[in-house]
C-alpha cells in the first residue's frame, strides 16, 4: 500500500479549527485502506513567531523539504501588526513559496450552483462560473531586490520595491497555463500592464512565443490587467484560464474568487517542476485568509481547506477516486441546505466548523 | 470677465468623438458670457506618433504647461501595438502626468441611480454609490527607475521594473484623501500590501503620521490591496474615500468603476499642487478608454467627458455654477430615458455620441 509523507501547517485565526476537519478526513482515509498518510503538525506564522521568534523555523523547513505534500491553514492577523517585517507571519508563507519553488499557483474560481444567489454579481453572471487562475508565485515583487526602506534623513525615507522577471520563469508558467486550458475550455487570457511595465512587455513577449511554439491549438488573448479586473465584474463568464504574475495574481484572485459567492468554498495548490521521477513539490490552501475576526468560534466554513485536501490526494498522491469521494459530498451537504455563516442563506441552516464537517464525514 | 486656456487633447479611438461634445458646450460657456474658454486642440497619443513619430511633441508639452488646464480624451489602441516602448500612444499620457506633476488623481465611482440595474453587481449593493478613489499618480512602478529590459543571451532576458515611494510623495496625496473625505463620508481606507511590499509597509506608516498629526477628524482605516478588491466587489458601499498607490490605484478604480455601472459616465481629475498664487495645474479625462472597437461609429457616450469638462470648470475655471447647470441635464436626459450603447437598457432609447450631446445641449 502507497504511503504518504503529509506535513500539517493549520497556522493562525481559523487555520486550526478548518484543519482539524481535514484530520478527520485523514483518519477516514487510513481507516478506508486506500493509502498511509503519515501526518506531522508543525508552526508556522504568527503562531510560530509567538513560540520561537520565527514566522517558519530552519526544522520545519526542512521536514516541509522532505514532505510528499504541504496543507497550510492561513496565517497572519493585527495581532503581529507590530511584528519586524522579516518576522511576520507573512515571512512564513512566502519562504515556504519559495524554498519549495512552487512557482505555480492554481486558485479555481467556481461557482458552486447552491450558492449563485449568494454573490454579490447577478446570478446570471455567476451561475456556472469555471475560471482557473495561474498565478506566477516565487517571482515578481514579491521576491525581488533591492527591496528596502533607506533614511534620507530630514524625516525623509525612500522605500523600494523590484519586480523582476526572467524568461524562465515567464516560459514555465506559461506552459503550464496553456496545459491546464486543454484540458479545460482552451482559452487562455495572458494578464499584464504592458503599456507601463518592461516586466509586462516581457511576459507578453514570452507567452506569444511558447504559445506559437507548442500551443498553437489553445486561444489566446492578452489583456491589460486593469481591464481584467473590471471585465471580472462585467462579464466573468468569458474567462477560462488566466495566468499572470504573483501581483496581479494576488489582486485578481481574490476579486475572482469573492465574485464567486464561494469564497469560504474554494481551494488552491501551489505546485513546483515535476524532477525526473516524476515528483512535484506542492502546498495546498483554501483561497481565504485566517479570518481573525471569527477565529476561535467555531464558525469558520471548513469546506475550502477539505476541497484543497482533495486536491493534494489526486494531484500528489495519485488517488483521484479518493479526491472525487470526498468532493462529492460537498455538493451535497450544500443541497441539503446546509450552511456555514459565510455563505448563510434564508431557508437553510447555519452550522459550525465541526457540524459541517460531521456532516461530509456522513455522507462519505 | 475671466479667461482661461484650454488645451484640448482628444487622443486616439472614441477621443475624437466624445471631445467634439465638449467642443459645442465650451461654445455654450462662451456664449452664455460667463467666461471666455480660449481653447487649442493639438495632437497625444498613437495619432502623434503617426503624425510626428512621438507620442506627444515638446512643442505640444509646452502648450500644456502654459495651460490653465488640460482636457484629455483617451490614448492607445491595437493600432500602435507594435511601436517602440518609449514613443507607444501611452507615453504620451504618462508625459503628461510627470512633466504637469499632477500627483493626485481622483476617480469618482458613482452609481448614477437610474443605471443601478445596467451594474453586474445586484441592485441594492450599488444603488447610490459614492466612492472617491484617490490614486498617486506620479510615483511607484510607473516612473521607478530601473526600469528596463537586460539580455542575458541564451535565449534569456531579464525584465525590470521598480516601484519607488517617498515620504512627501505619499504625504501630500494621503493629505488630498483626507481633505476630500472631509467634505465627503469622512472615512478612508489606504490600500496597500504592506505584507509583501516594502513600499506597502512606508505607505502605511507615513499615512498613519499624516491622519494622527492634522486629520484625526476622520477615520482611518488600512486594508490590503488583494482585500480591497474582494470588498470592492462583495459590499462596495463600505467605502468612502479609497487613497491607494498608482498601480494599486489603475487596477482599483477600474474594477469600482465597472462595479457601478456607469464606467461611461465617469469623469476624472488629475491635480498638482497649489501655488503661492492658488494656481493648480490639471488635467481632467474620462475614466473609460479608447475603445477602438466603436471607434469612429458616432456610438461612444459622451458623458464621461462632459463630466469630466464640468470638474475642470468647477476645480479649474472657479466656475461652478456653470458646471452645476451642466452636471443637472446629465440625470435628465438619463430620466428622459436616453441611454448610448454601452448603458443599453429595456424601454429605452439608443442613442449616437451626437444625439446625446445634443438632448444635454437642450436641455441646457
Ligand atoms: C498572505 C499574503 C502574503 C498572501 C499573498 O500576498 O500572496 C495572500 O494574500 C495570498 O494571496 O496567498
Ligand atoms: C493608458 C494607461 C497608461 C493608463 C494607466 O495605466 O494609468 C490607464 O489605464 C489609466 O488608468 O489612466
Amino acid at each position: 500500500m502507497a504511503s504518504y509523507k503529509l506535513l500539517l501547517l493549520p497556522g493562525d485565526g481559523i487555520g486550526t479549527e478548518v484543519m482539524g476537519e481535514v484530520s478527520r478526513l485523514i483518519d477516514w482515509v487510513n481507516d478506508s485502506g486506500a493509502a498511509t498518510i503519515e501526518t506531522e503538525t508543525d508552526l508556522v506564522g504568527g503562531c510560530a513567531y509567538d513560540d520561537h521568534g520565527e514566522a517558519i523555523s530552519d526544522a520545519t523547513m526542512k521536514t516541509a523539504l522532505e514532505a510528499d505534500a504541504v496543507m497550510l491553514g492561513a496565517v497572519g492577523g493585527p495581532k503581529w501588526d507590530g511584528v519586524a517585517y522579516d518576522k511576520r507571519p507573512e515571512a512564513g508563507l512566502l519562504r515556504l513559496r519559495k524554498d519549495l519553488e512552487l512557482f505555480a499557483n492554481l486558485r479555481p474560481a467556481i461557482c458552486y450552483p447552491a450558492l449563485a444567489d449568494a454573490s454579490s454579481l447577478k446570478r446570471e453572471l455567476v451561475d456556472g462560473l469555471d475560471i482557473m487562475i495561474v498565478r506566477e508565485l516565487t517571482g515578481g515583487v514579491y521576491f525581488g531586490e533591492p527591496k528596502e526602506i533607506i533614511d534620507l534623513g530630514g524625516g525623509q525615507k525612500r522605500a523600494v520595491d523590484t519586480q523582476v522577471y526572467e524568461t524562465y520563469e515567464i516560459e514555465r508558467i506559461a506552459r503550464v497555463a496553456f496545459d491546464l486550458a486543454r484540458k479545460r475550455g482552451n482559452l487562455v487570457h495572458s494578464a499584464e500592464k504592458r503599456n507601463v511595465m518592461k516586466t509586462g512587455v516581457l511576459w507578453n513577449e514570452v507567452v506569444t512565443q511558447v504559445h506559437k511554439a507548442d500551443f498553437a491549438d489553445v486561444k489566446l488573448e492578452h489583456i491589460l490587467a486593469d481591464n481584467c479586473a473590471m471585465q471580472l465584474v462585467r462579464a466573468p463568464k468569458q474567462f477560462d484560464v488566466i495566468v499572470t504574475d504573483n501581483l496581479f495574481g494576488d489582486v485578481l484572485s481574490d476579486e475572482a474568487a469573492m465574485a464567486t459567492g464561494s469564497l469560504g468554498m474554494l481551494p488552491s495548490a501551489s505546485l513546483g517542476a515535476t524532477d525526473d521521477k516524476g515528483m512535484r513539490r506542492a502546498m495546498y490552501e483554501p483561497v481565504h485568509g485566517s479570518a481573525p475576526d471569527i477565529a476561535g468560534k467555531g464558525a469558520a466554513n471548513p469546506i475550502a481547506t477539505i476541497a484543497s485536501f482533495a486536491m493534494c490526494l489526486r494531484y500528489s498522491f495519485d488517488m483521484g477516486e479518493t479526491a472525487d469521494r470526498i468532493e462529492r459530498p460537498i455538493a451535497d451537504v450544500l443541497d441539503q441546505g446546509l450552511r456555514t455563516g459565510d455563505i448563510r442563506q434564508a431557508g437553510c441552516k447555519t452550522v459550525g466548523t465541526r457540524e459541517m464537517g460531521d456532516a461530509i464525514l456522513k455522507a462519505l
